[in-house]
């Protein structure tokens, strides 16, 4: 496995991409190219989570994927836990959009460049993200294609194209993150989110529209895999069922999955990505099995039809014969 | 992760340890210790298989546990690809018993000098072998406390307890090994296996027995996993089934999975350690799950009970309330 931490852009050393990048063998592929997946930990554009980063790279890179981590622009800078704030955030405006959605860009331009060294597939890249990595994910799902991204980079839109997205208890609507919660993190949460993202805790509807990822879905968004659980206090399920909606009305192929039980942010909800057992909720870590079976419907890896062995040995068999 | 590859003795440059030590966190498991598991592969004591090296340490890794790939003495040093050899191979005195053997020992005595370092649970090493990686791993499972080992190596037998070991398709009574077989590769690998681990392809009766794991079981094996496939043409399912006698008298816990179809050596039985469809059978696959749910009953994570911000806010609201 090539595994590094690479860093994104010279004066942002927090913002990386984590290569778990697998290891080819003439028992394996043999040189041909596999494809990869891009995950965004969440962390309400304060920080990157590490219990959405690592542990869910090896479980993609378990299936026979390549695996990253992208440590997207974030208000600390991926340089401080995650903290709740006290009082009003002062703006980063590294972190205001759309600084995070370009990274997955640049994330793009990077694989596709090293790709020849480290066999990905280039026409097969998905994303997958959590929480406001969702968001993030989401965002880079319905805007790949736009001028946001290609004209920043001065490169053709189809270098930006993902395979697939998959999103776990996102951000879909933003408009639905300033109702009301019994939670009272999720204000807070909201709130800072908010500023980090937007540069302000009040923005103004244009915006809010603008960063709402399930009223741009076109055609031209990936195939969806989209997940929550009813229990998540701090981002509402409806951002997951607007975002299967805005699938469905758009011919977009999807897959979503409303777990009844379970709080937000579980990641895996098994012990890998767990501090306490209260993460660990089997009924939702069925999300991975099921994402297993729905990648293999347009990530398969390029296998033989029989092992090389037996190719040779009917070679052999039916040159005898002659 | 700490992924580097190292090389156990200066003179064997094919034999290593390859570490897939996970990243701790604050958010997971915050400097507390994990148990590891310990994986050798397969190759008839030939090589050893990428097929069942890299990709299953993912497996593991993505579980939670640390992972380590060990690549012990063979007849080829591991330097080459496995081949079909043509006529009888010339004795390697590197790879013949009990090399193999201690080069598990060796690896245990590595990760625990390590384990400070690396946040290894020292108590709580698993080992999980594939066919001739199997039979290397049952080796270990009956000998680790034995002279062969601590007078060896000069260290007490406690040092080399593993936690539980992981058996697929792997030999367990040699005996069965040069019996008829309709495959006719069956034989060529059993004399080609037979010189490279035993020095002979005319093992008298006593080595025989020597190396056959499941004639040595007793109370101080650790529990065994053992999975293998009814369509195994190479090494007969009855070397399974007879391990899995041999801890059922000795009271050593263990669980055994026969699967009804599949051919020898499918490792994951997915695409992930497939170069071929046909290495791909759904049903086998289900030993994974099987086994994680197994090693869940001896190497769960030491996760807390709550989330520690949930405790933090009980301890404050006890404390506004005195």
């Amino acid at each position: 496995m090539i595994n590094q931490s690479i860093q994104l852009y010279p004066n942002k050393p927090g913002v990386t991409l984590t290569t778990y990048v697998l290891e080819d063998s003439p028992e394996l592929l043999a040189g041909k190219t596999r494809p990869a997946v891009v995950i965004c930990p969440g962390g309400a554009y304060l920080n990157c989570s590490d219990r959405e980063a690592e542990p869910v790279a090896l479980r993609f890179a378990s299936m026979g994927y390549h695996a990253f981590v992208l440590r997207y622009s974030t208000h600390s800078g991926n340089e401080s836990a995650f903290d709740i704030p006290a009082g009003d955030l002062p703006v980063n405006p590294d972190s205001v959009y759309p600084a995070p959605l370009r990274d997955i860009g640049k994330a793009f331009l990077l694989i596709r460049e090293k790709a020849p060294e480290w066999l990905v597939d280039i026409d097969r890249i998905a994303i997958c993200g959590f929480s406001a990595g969702a968001h993030n994910c989401a965002m880079y799902a319905v805007y790949w294609q736009d001028p946001v991204m290609s004209e920043h980079f001065g490169e053709k839109p189809e270098a930006f194209r993902p395979a697939a997205a998959i999103l776990g208890y996102g951000i879909g609507d933003y408009n639905l993150m300033f109702g009301d919660s019994d939670d009272p993190m999720a204000k807070v949460l909201a709130d800072a989110s908010s500023i980090a993202y937007m540069g302000t805790k009040t923005p103004d509807q244009a915006l809010l529209d603008q960063v709402s990822p399930a009223l741009h879905v076109t055609q031209s968004a990936p195939p969806m895999f989209i997940w929550a659980t009813g229990g998540d206090s701090l981002v509402p399920v409806e951002n997951s069922t607007r975002m299967a909606n805005a699938c469905a009305a758009a011919g977009v192929p999807f897959e979503a999955h409303i777990f009844e039980v379970g709080p937000h942010g579980l990641s895996l909800s098994d012990q890998s990505t767990s501090a306490s057992k209260m993460e660990n909720i089997q009924d939702v870590a069925v999300w991975i099995p099921l994402v297993e079976r729905w990648l293999l419907k347009r990530l398969a890896l390029p296998l033989l039809d029989k092992p090389f062995w037996m190719e040779m040995a009917e070679r052999q068999q039916a040159c005898d014969q002659d």
